[in-house]
């Protein structure tokens, strides 16, 4: 292997689980100049954007915009929702859950954290012994993360929907949908989620900026029963304003907003449920492909059930070190940009350099797939990193079965 | 006047105190794929941004970036100081003060307001007299907003120091810059300013997404006497992150980094004290037209004394609806969009239809101002409106003598 | 005045006469992949802009788009209709005629050039004494420029066309309109017009890099006879392909085509009529500041005649080195770049340093205008150059009326 | 498989053989207003690209730049070196040989063509013996295509270059370098090229629109024989200006020279040597993977031997209509478009569905040959077209052994 040859000049993909690749008409919309704020244009499509949001997350309810990131998000779910001292319960597959109940915490909110850790998702007794045992209701909402990026576990929401039903739990389901909203299935209303946190930098392709709260009456019953809610954070104005500016409590995140417009127009010329789809599509190419390989060697799927995976990241274990030499081949010689293990640190492991993570939501398609495939494949063949044959081959032949 | 003709096409100039003129190089390095978020070329980006934040700001202290617009920032610098039921002084000159007075609120402080109108900066005497009586120091910040961008009354914050130091006051000293940063000279360490407020999208040229606290020991120090910080506005890890997703509490801003870099860049290429300079002879051309319009006719300076006024923003009183017709008049014949009038509504003018504004903060130069003040003469002419001649070539002989 | 200061800062406003001020749309039209040349959108939109094109010039005839500057299609237009040894009469109002006359040389034709100089318009009586010297119709076509850059002068097509006719001389009619296409009126097919040169980067708005070149069927017939036409020239594919490659004589000008949809849908939003009656207006503001400046001091109009000027380019005399100078102020202190007077060179001012040149074509509106006169304005006080009072009032007052 | 699915949302990878994809830098270079083009950066600019592009040409001597396409590079070239009546010599493997010596006859020259089809380079033999018999070296110039785009044979330059040397033959050496500069190895001193052809839009990286044309000193004197060279050809003034216009022959392509800047940039920083090493090893992975498909059903190479080939595109055989539904196939649901079929129609084929060419040329690197190779291996098996097992991993290896 020649060290001064490179193959990386050309298109770099980034193929980490977010911030995702941002479409072409996204960037372009967001290239204007800065609109008048108080009147024109911006005004009418700041309007359009929400009933297009509402059907992205398939609720009829309410949207809230946030100029923040996705824990911005998760911050304003809560100071909306949980008053000082209050308890929710957080069941916890992954790394993410383990974030937002420090949010909880930082807002003076009590989190009962029950850990799953980071391979497998929730198990529905154990969550029902701690509510059944809640008699007081004591217990103000569950944090439920649908996707978490680190570990590419799905959970399943309309079944712990069921669970607080079935048990007559009066807490509010809140859910965190950051990696999966645009990406995997989401029903808000039909699954009877009540508060739903999401970002704009993954499914929604937008340069990271904007956070989403959508909630239904049942949560906006709650805020109203708070002794107080900081005014940045306040849903109530900026999903129901007066006046313009109070849809983002102060000046428009204009440009992002003229991404998002251009970004929901493509979500919705595709169909959300062909936008799933095409997300599952591609996530059983990627699985017949890592599980090719892992049927020799190192390579391991994070989560060994299908049902419990995410179809828009993949997490994979490989053993330290290899797993950061292989990203780190990948980015040199190919022009691909894998994710890092995120979360997964061990003594033996303390920057999780035995993991890697694949990306595959929003603007993705055949053809980028099989090249993040093809990449990896290039990789385990140049650091001889014994493996499974056929991986691309399955790859393809998954992807045409469709 | 034939309505069926326009000289609107064209390109369009955006004069209102906010967002102002983004440059060309500001919106190019923004059009850019989302980079890699753990590792590269973003983290060292971001760091390069701090030093750079900080002479904008002429401090040696501490810079926690958001992403929020300024009211965000508001929130954010209350958060890191203030505890429930702790008390503020809030000297009001002009509209903003009131708000922030509110965010206050949010949090479950106790604002202390002293209202000077909207034509007026602070009157000392009253601010001491609240300040003596203040003998336990229960005020434990003065809120001052440096430059009101609704009135264009600027503030002399240097003086409000030292009314605190005669007075032996220890409150701490919070100087809203939201709208005078990189317009109008402010030097946050020389000046003894303990916490500056600032955003992006004026003086700093970058589409609105980012607000920015910066903080001195004292102001640390109060931050760590607090109770409780919410995470998402805790300054300490984004001034001081461990790793880099706590700059911004979560996902970076990528695309802002970018923009922001190239408008730092373009700052430090002409140099602060150049732009301070620039924007007061553009200001004082900008006058010597409005004083001289203001000689016959309607018009009249909101701010009569020019040592009182903002060089980035100029309020207009002229009568309702006029105001209002004018601006109409320059959107659509001119392709020039004005301020309206902000916070100046009265019964008999509940729109603040009387009233216009001139942006002139950032990216602007001569030839722009001529446009701008160009196109009101072009207005004021067409709509019949009385005024005093010479106004143009005033403003022309004023930038000629610079 | 303090040589450390400058106004430059801010949007530069390039007021030359071409290339002209790109709109953001056509930009942002520019912004993308390169398309397939071979199937897809491409064919679909070039087909799209020919129907355009001809509704800009004003013709049901044909249009053939090359990929040049105007000079190569100064050249295409003769290379399909001039054969070696073949006459041409050039009547020359100001410099781009020799231009053109020199391109009839290159290919081996023959110009008869008669000077009307750089300050007035075509002399009738010689144009037609040597038209009717010419018995044997050896003049195979006349060479009209309708706007020439360098001096402003707009010439009388419709006239040139009624000698013709009233001589019944058979010579081509064949007009120059890279100065004057979707800014001056110009009516090919009812002017009588036989071939039409035009380019993209003036009235059109498209960055430079496309000609065009306009032919009815009497051009179609001469060219016919042509005992040879070279590949690239020929227009008769190119206005009548085949296959989609003829439109370009090899690879399409993928982005300008991109380009040049959005300034097409531009114009036709706004329409041609309209188009011309803002630049007609924007220039009667032009020159009535112009024209007051020279009631004093050293300002000059190029062109005396009013119904001899261009609407989209107005040349001024006022003295080496003055101009210079005055150009050199604009651009380096107010942002404004003006243009360099062309051809006007004598003994004493060797490099047209007494001249300099507006360009107010295509998107420009009356904002620009003002800033452009506002600047103008600045650098004669600030320069001390002698000018007559009320300029910029009076400009203001030619907007008003309209 | 589902008709109403499709995976083609995402980025779309255009792999024809030209244009290619442009880099960012390009794009973002070029999304900017125009420059002036008389004075100003613009002119620093365009001096700075001439040793650049003699670089990427691996000359010292002249070069011309057009604004146009490489037919029109091509008419350039022979505009300046080939008088009526003239006879050049055109030894044709693949298509484009017989367009250039079309361009001959329309500049009235006599073209003699000798034809070696469309899958074999040349016979050296036979073209020896048409050059032993022009004993009067009629033939002034020898037209040899290097890569030929619709073929993919690659010629050998430097061994025709001996042969003239052997026969002591003046003929000059025109090269058509249009698909393969900045791709495959070129070196036009060190080979004894006299004239070399190129276009910006494949190796160069740059939307199409410039065309190019290096000569050496051999070349400009037989231009200063010509009898008349047209103007808007004349390499003469554009490479050796007075002044700045006649670089260009006329106003300046300003937006694409800001392009070629920045490819310039980005292949000075790659290192041209480098460039062909990157181009190489993609052509070995392309090859590994298409032989391997070839091992079994219908696909074949278009050009047997290895040595034969151009690294910038791979034509390939599949019988008609296979071609056309597999490129449909591709673009339809994985957003991969592959190149047509070119030049090799026959009556049974008579749209060259049977054939269908990769590009891989300028901005491509190891994650985009997967992908492509990926999408045409989905398509293989989606459509049950019989094919060799084992490619993609054939052509990870030939990457991963560089």
């Amino acid at each position: 292997m020649s060290s001064n040859l490179s193959l990386a000049q050309g298109r770099e993909y980034l193929a980490i689980p977010g911030p995702s690749v941002i479409p072409d008409a996204v960037l372009q919309a967001m290239h204007r100049p800065s609109p008048n704020i108080y009147a024109g244009e911006l005004i009418k499509l700041t309007v359009s954007l929400l009933p297009d949001l509402r059907r992205v997350a398939r609720t009829k309810h309410n949207v809230a915009i946030y100029i923040s990131n996705g824990h911005g998000a998760w911050e304003a779910a809560l100071a909306n929702t949980i008053a000082e001292g209050e308890t929710v319960l957080v069941p916890a597959s992954g790394l993410f859950s383990h974030g937002w109940a420090q949010m909880v915490q930082g807002l003076g909110g009590n989190p009962h954290l029950i850990d799953f850790g980071r391979r497998d998702s929730w198990d529905f007794d154990r969550i029902a012994s701690v509510l059944q045992a809640d008699r007081n209701h004591r217990i103000k909402a569950v944090l439920a993360v649908h996707v978490d990026t680190s570990s590419s576990i799905r959970n399943n929401i309309p079944a712990l929907r069921k669970l607080l039903d079935d048990l007559e739990h009066p807490a509010l389901l809140m859910a965190d949908c950051i990696a999966s909203l645009g990406c995997d299935r989401f029903e808000m209303d039909d699954w009877g989620v009540d508060v739903t946190v999401a970002a704009c930098q993954k499914g929604l392709m937008v340069p990271a900026g904007l956070g989403f709260v959508f909630f239904n009456d049942k949560a906006a019953a709650k805020r109203a029963q708070m002794p107080r809610v900081s005014r940045y954070w306040d849903w109530s104005p900026r999903a129901n304003p007066e006046v313009f500016y109070q849809f983002f409590g102060g000046t428009a995140p204009t440009h992002h907003l003229f991404g998002l417009r251009a970004a929901l127009d493509m979500i919705h010329d595709e169909g959300i449920e062909k936008i799933w789809a095409r997300h599952a599509t591609l996530a059983r190419a990627i699985w017949a492909a890592c599980e090719t390989w892992a049927q020799e060697g190192p390579l391991e799927m994070n989560v060994a059930n299908r049902d419990m995976r995410s179809n828009a990241v993949t997490s994979l274990r490989i053993g330290a070190p290899i797993g950061t030499t292989l990203r780190n081949y990948c980015q040199t010689h190919l022009g691909l940009t894998l994710g890092i293990g995120l979360g997964m640190a061990t003594e033996d492991d303390p920057n999780s350099d035995g993991f890697f993570r694949l990306g595959h939501m929003g603007h993705v398609n055949g053809q980028m797939v099989m090249g993040m495939l093809g990449g990896i494949e290039t990789a385990l063949s140049a650091l001889d990193i014994p493996h499974g044959a056929g991986a691309l081959e399955a790859a393809a032949r998954a992807m045409a079965e469709r």
